[in-house]
């Protein structure tokens, strides 16, 4: 087994990382990190668990350490849920530390020698690994792509051989996305906010990274643009988003690569059954009633039309952040870099 | 005054109409018709009011009449809530009987000799009506598009005479739209619908005739193609889009046009003081906080961004329904058609 | 293996029966029934699913039957979660054909020889069985009550022995409740509706009888009485309700009979590890948190205040529907009277 | 004109002030105080202005003040929307300095000289503003109860006659009575929350000291008891409640007396036509519908059973919490107080 700890165990994507990891054939959590003023209590009793499955019992006791690289004793792996100001050092330390690092935070997504990866699309980015080794680091950082960025990018890998060069993207996003505490009720009950801080310019600076070709120094960015409009809607969990290609393949080939796809993975444990649920009922797919196929690992995909267009929804808080980050770490032991 | 009366008067549009005729400075309001089963009754008995408004005390005592073209007496204009498949009939039958329809219904709004008409975009189409009178008809039909796509053209009017081929619009509507009772509330709490059945084909069809050209014989689309991708989403009012236009000049120069546009109508009873109300803020539209603006008549475009997107938002029963037909009718009575 | 049915299977009771069937220790779920419409269509085809677990496979493959006895093979239990008008000829026909009938429907619960049986309150009530078959039938009937009142008398279970002649509850239940289609979302949003039609005497009359003593011949009503003000609240599951009980023992006392109840059942699968579970965080229990505790079977009991006033909880379509009816279903396999 | 002040006008109750003071015919609006970072700009940039309705232009020109009762000059009545720990300092101040505080904060409501008012219930209270200046305070401070107690004592006004001892309450409140930050959007979608801090002990508390008796020199609790259970609901605007009353004449009787009831008031220009509406239809009152009756001064009465059983909702800021604090400043001005 693997020791592993969570970087900022409290909050929503925290919670999510305990939730995955209480019971990981792969990984034995033990360590749990959360503000000072939580340091030396039990993780039951600083915690305000909001996840609708119970506290994990055996987690419920681990006594909280403060959130330092040094405090972080035997352990192999970190999941990172820190907010991206907090991320830039205690991250960076860690893998000076020797611990891998494997990332939900923004900060270190777009440095150049730090894979930013989505198994199924980038795999063989992780040896962007061997240039942090290469740099004298003795553990790592991966990081996984903000959450609409993964729907997306996920969505994309049936179809990334047809040739288009103008991606659009209009996203309906959940609360959860914003944190426990993120969103007053009363700005977004019976409305839209059709703006989400720095969420646009991540969609558009991430998916090509994660596109591109890593060619043994560096990332080539995919040859393609992005422009995304981002709004928050009234729903807890559950990204949905229009996308727009400019395939000129007809749509029924386009179908086809979605139907006929195969994941360039398997037996993970957190990798699900179907990585792209192509759907063809004519109303789907929904949030309320499609995010937790895959166990919230699925990204389902639907209503392909001419255009090209079609819509993808994932599960913003399990596929879009703490399932992704350890997702990448099943890839980063099965690879064999730890 | 204008002797008016409603057709479908006791659904969710009808009832809009009904608040907006009942105490309005041109048009008198005498007749409203409800299915035969209402007919008979006082409208306090025959409707179930919905509004958070109160019905007016004398619309209240009108005794509702059924719908037909022979149960309209001394009527000059009729503004009609009907569903689709009747109005096809009820309404041809109104026109031959000398009575102006203004509606709100789909069934003849692609028909050739019948103006689809925004004020503010394509008034000069009202000139159509003398088809209608050449080919024979006493009275006339004149239409309003689609409530999305009203928010749509008005939103493009200050910036019409930029060039651009090609239009992206994804739609996050309300759920009014769909009438009182079209939307279980099972079906779209904490959830999105990726589809309104029609809707894209009515933005796609409707968006270019009424940008189009009349040359007094026939209507030339407009030069552009529209791909719109439309969405349910749990908000009661207020639908929000966003919209992506190829338009090469600059965000700044695009920017001006909005704010420097003077709408070509003035002086009508609905028209709201400002047709466009271009918003700078971050965060805005909508459409809680805006959809009332200019009595439920404004649309709000805000979050102009390169390339170039924007999104536009507007209240869909008001300024995308009844008020767009009640507008059309007051103008027709200001440019002396009726 | 018993082998069981379910009749009307393709509402949102009827769903959730084959959920929890799907994979049942006790039961072989092997036919399903629904309108003359659907019979002949595998139930994949017939049904429109939307619980957020996937339909399960094999059940998927059988085909709908008719909703009539005589269509009915080689069947020991039916659940039936049909409408209370087609619920009173159909059950009683499966009963004479020698089927047991564990029903959720509301036509059968009042009468003199149908126990109304809540497990872990009055699970003696079961031997009313035998007054149907010294009555002649060959099968029974045996139905839980409301889903309201199924909250309510699990949580007086711990209490029950301390006197209270009063009981007032105010009720606040999700729309659920009223099937998918039940409520249209413009009625919902934004607001409560204080009127659930017969919800508010069902409470009070099946209260009674759940809570009352079967001397061998009849049941005796339990002697208190019982105002309910039922309120439909926009939540998708779980009903919540404000419970006064006029206890004069201290609020201490009673907080520890909550504590310390045993309950008298064990070993059945469904039977969630606590029937009530008692907290005591000041703001909880919430629907949202805590209607999946034990797996939907779980009635949690919180904001326990002197007056005696508390909170109780529980899934409204699994405790308070078809887990109720499979519940009982365990209990009659467990009891010796199939 | 009487010259008046909105102490903390830019949260969710000083918004609502500004909006009704903004065009009043008693009330010029002249200062606006916020905290001290705010002071020194103009209200429409202190602001971020969350109502439905535009921000008045003249008022958006005001200088914010600090909230200090020496930045205020020349006014005759501050109406506080002040959290309580600041209230308790800044209106004793206020009236010291010869200024009338009108203040919905609940820090004063309970002193034996403060008249807590209801116009419609307890007018004459007002006479304690004698007890006041008595002990020589040029100016007084008048509060309103909180917003649930408002709806509830509104609701007795009619019925305030018949003999009861025991009162209980169910409240089912908006998330607007928390501020617009209050609640997140992730503990109240989808969801009750069986807590409201504090508010319980109010209605409790406020409640028999707006119904007794002011004999001169003090106030005479009423004769009766208040049990509350209060919980927050995903409503926006409007609080509702389930009222019992152990009154024993028929329901008939008491249906008369809220039939019969004539409002002891009259011509206050914020006083509605209707203080308290009776409804007959069997699902009313609801928030959406019926909170914005009287211009949101309205109290709704429905539901009326045995029981004796209501259901009461009204607007929780506007009858709630503003609108309480201006109807009770316009009956100061009608007595002749200022």
């Amino acid at each position: 087994m693997v020791s592993v700890g969570v970087l900022g165990a409290t909050g929503a994507v925290g919670q999510r990382f305990v939730q995955l990891l209480a019971d990981h054939p792969y990984f034995d959590l033990t360590v749990l990190t959360a503000s000072e003023r939580s340091a030396g209590k039990k993780y039951r009793d600083a915690v305000n668990w909001r996840l609708d499955l119970p506290l994990p019992e055996t987690v419920g006791d681990i006594t909280v350490t403060d959130t330092r690289a040094d405090c972080l004793k035997n352990v192999d792996i970190v999941f990172s849920a820190l907010p991206a100001d907090l991320a830039t050092k205690v991250e960076a330390d860690c893998a000076k530390a020797g611990i891998g690092v494997c990332s939900n935070a923004s900060s270190h997504r777009m440095m150049p020698d730090v894979p930013l990866v989505v198994p199924e699309v980038n795999a063989d980015h992780l040896r962007m690994i061997e240039l942090q080794r290469d740099a004298g680091t003795d553990g790592f950082i991966v990081t996984n792509p903000n959450c609409s960025t993964i729907m997306l990018t996920v969505s994309l890998a049936p179809i990334r051989n047809f040739h288009f060069t103008d991606l659009r993207v209009a996203t309906m996003q959940a609360i959860s996305g914003a944190g426990f505490e993120g969103i007053p009720g009363m700005s977004i009950f019976d409305n839209v906010i059709p703006y989400i801080g720095g969420e646009e310019e991540k969609m558009e600076r991430e998916t090509l990274k994660i596109m591109g070709t890593f060619d043994g120094s560096e990332v080539v960015n995919a040859p393609f643009s992005v422009s995304a409009s981002c709004n928050r809607v009234p729903v807890i969990d559950g990204h949905s988003m229009a996308v727009w290609l400019d395939i000129k393949e007809p749509v029924e080939t386009v179908a086809k690569a979605f139907q006929n796809w195969k994941c360039p993975l398997k037996d993970l444990p957190t990798l699900p059954e179907k990585s792209v649920d192509f759907m063809t009922q004519q109303d789907r797919p929904q949030p309320r009633l499609d995010r937790m196929k895959g166990r919230g690992m699925t990204v389902s995909v639907g209503r392909l039309r001419p255009g090209i267009r079609y819509i993808a929804m994932g599960h913003n808080t399990i596929r879009g952040a703490a399932g992704a980050s350890v997702l990448n770490a099943e890839l980063i032991c099965d690879r064999g870099y730890l």
